[in-house]
């Protein structure tokens, strides 16, 4: 196929919906979630390692691409999945939040026009439009392309968050009107903070510009998980059952569930990679760090799981690569944290089949905080 | 089959060698080159990537495994196949070498008992023996052990390379009698520096003792290459011909086709994986380096080549994954490397086969020089 997404909600329990992401690069079963390719590579790993461990869209990064090797270059490439070797479903974010967390020294001007900012690469003067976003993602050609917004650093007074939510929804706007790639499929951000009432306010006119799907932003700031919890609960009754929603920047086991439980399809985050690079791993009774000296001997996999590291080495060795500062060691940790919350969502979609989702969510809890 | 090494002499053309290496965990042809797996993994590949690109044997360092994590931990791992999760065949070097390199400032103390040196990692107070070295070799498993030798630094005096040269055979004596892996072949190694008349004493006392290989050393420590062929020469008279006989720590394609052409059947070296982690890629036109600027928008593969890299990533996109430091950069840098020169020996096999090589290394050695 050819055109925009399609997404069709199959079955709810709850608030917690089953349903399916059509693609021009295939179809994704959802809830999903999404690893991190931030330079147009998901660290270490190949895309047949990433298909192998049955993952849907990946991401790319707009804000790195723009930077290196420039949206130019993947554009003559071919566009994205052309440039990666990648032939399942991308989504480029709107290289907003680096704007916002990588700029050098910190230190941006927010303007109407867009964000001025200074290269954390080479100290270059940049300035970063909702405009040039949505052009730069046109060019990445990617599937997914998200609107230009600023993520509101929390805690932030009502006034400012007004006013910033307002701004995203004119930067929306201005970014839908020069979106003009057919294949290429553009979500709203709801913005708003912690208040509900803005929460209300952003999503109500984020879905009168009609979105191809509708992601709920900021919620992955610094704050508590209930405050988390909270901005979804005020943003995701205002969004349409035919639409995806995507919430950004979260990989939590638990917040993916509660997230699941809330409304939410699509999940991302560079958590599983970032870990895993650290040595920390995920496994069913929470997060265990390798390099413990109490692995130096254990020749037993990670634990109970269907990814290539587990199939195939053992935790003496994994810590051995770890501490050695090794390569395959991150390699193979990617792969399993990954692959692990692939299977949980697998294992989050079956249960929601099943109408069993309540209580896998608490086995799953359970479990997970027992450690 | 379980036990000793056997080889096989099947061709000669010249003094080149066409044969075959029997081993525990398969049969490789030879001349053949292998890629170094210094801390039991070949940085940033799987063992699967290895045996697609046809590699045979590969190594490990005994050195940095006597470290970390230590040889006990490989011993009850159940020796480094089980391991690292490699079923081909391993050798290990004699962590000799490491020692005279990697020992902290440089400094050791070379007596007649063995090295004393200070670890690398932690200035920890060592002392390597020939027996030390033979033990930890029998416990990590490996197909191939080294004995344990003083490489000696080029230039050297006369009088110390005889004193070294004979140290050495001293040692390979003490090594020999304490080794007692029923599943492992013990190499010699022969010594002697740029003195005709201490290579052939080396060889021909090194033979007596009856080892099941021998390898030149000391040929790759920065003396020219014509000094390198020399020693080579000096030394490769006095080798049987139903032994295997192995350059060590030599990777440049030139070398490997000069070495083959006085009877080398086995090369090792970390130069494809160590070039590809800086960019660096061998091609049958010479060495380039990826960054270069000219191959920003350089949509066509390295060269016709089939290798993973090859088959399906531009240069275009290696060059943005070294740029922006990505591991999966070196990792298909690496893969094309090593293919490169395994590739290399399979058609110096095919040429003494058909009684071509000197053609063959003529013609290689004009399109390498070319660029």
């Amino acid at each position: 196929m050819s055109g925009k997404i399609k997404y069709e909600l199959l079955k709810k329990e709850g608030r917690a919906r089953l349903g399916k992401l059509i693609t021009n690069y295939g179809v994704c079963d959802t809830p999903m979630f999404m690893p991190v390719g931030t330079q147009a590579t998901v660290k270490t790993l190949s895309p047949e390692e990433l298909k192998d461990m049955n993952c849907g869209v990946i991401l790319a990064n707009t804000y790195h691409l723009w930077l290196r090797p420039g949206e130019d270059v993947v554009s003559h490439a071919g566009g994205l999945h052309k440039f990666m070797n990648y032939d399942g479903p991308i989504l480029t974010d709107s290289g907003g939040f680096q704007v916002f967390s990588l700029a050098k020294n910190k230190k941006k001007d927010i303007i109407e026009e867009g964000v001025r900012f200074k290269s954390h690469l080479d100290g270059t003067n940049l300035l970063l439009t909702p405009e040039k976003s949505i052009e730069i993602q046109n060019k990445l050609d990617s599937d997914i392309a998200m609107s230009f917004d600023e993520c509101i650093p929390y805690p932030s007074t009502y006034d400012y968050t007004k006013r910033s939510t307002e701004r995203t929804l004119r930067w929306a706007e201005r970014g839908k009107k020069v979106h003009n790639n057919p294949n290429q499929s553009l979500f709203g951000i709801v913005q708003g903070g912690e208040y509900e009432d803005l929460r209300k306010f952003s999503a109500e006119e984020t879905v009168k510009m009609d979105f191809d799907g509708y992601s709920i932003g900021g919620t992955s700031v610094g704050e508590t998980k209930d405050t988390m919890y909270k901005m979804i609960d005020y943003a995701v009754k205002y969004l349409p059952e035919d639409k995806p929603r995507y919430l950004m920047g979260v990989g939590d086991p638990i917040d993916l569930l509660e997230g699941v439980a809330r409304g939410i399809d699509m999940f991302d985050c560079v958590l599983p990679t970032r870990l895993a690079r650290h040595g920390n791993v995920f496994t069913r009774h929470g997060r265990i760090n390798i390099r413990n000296a109490k692995y130096k001997e254990d020749f037993t996999p990670i634990e109970d799981c269907d990814c290539y590291c587990c199939k195939h080495y053992t935790k003496a060795y994994v810590r051995h690569l770890i501490v050695a500062n090794e390569t395959f060691g991150a390699r193979l940790l990617s792969i399993h944290n990954i692959r692990f919350l692939v299977r949980l969502m697998e294992e989050i979609r079956e249960s929601i089949k099943d109408g069993k989702f309540i209580e896998y969510k608490e086995e799953f809890i359970k479990q997970y905080e027992s450690k």
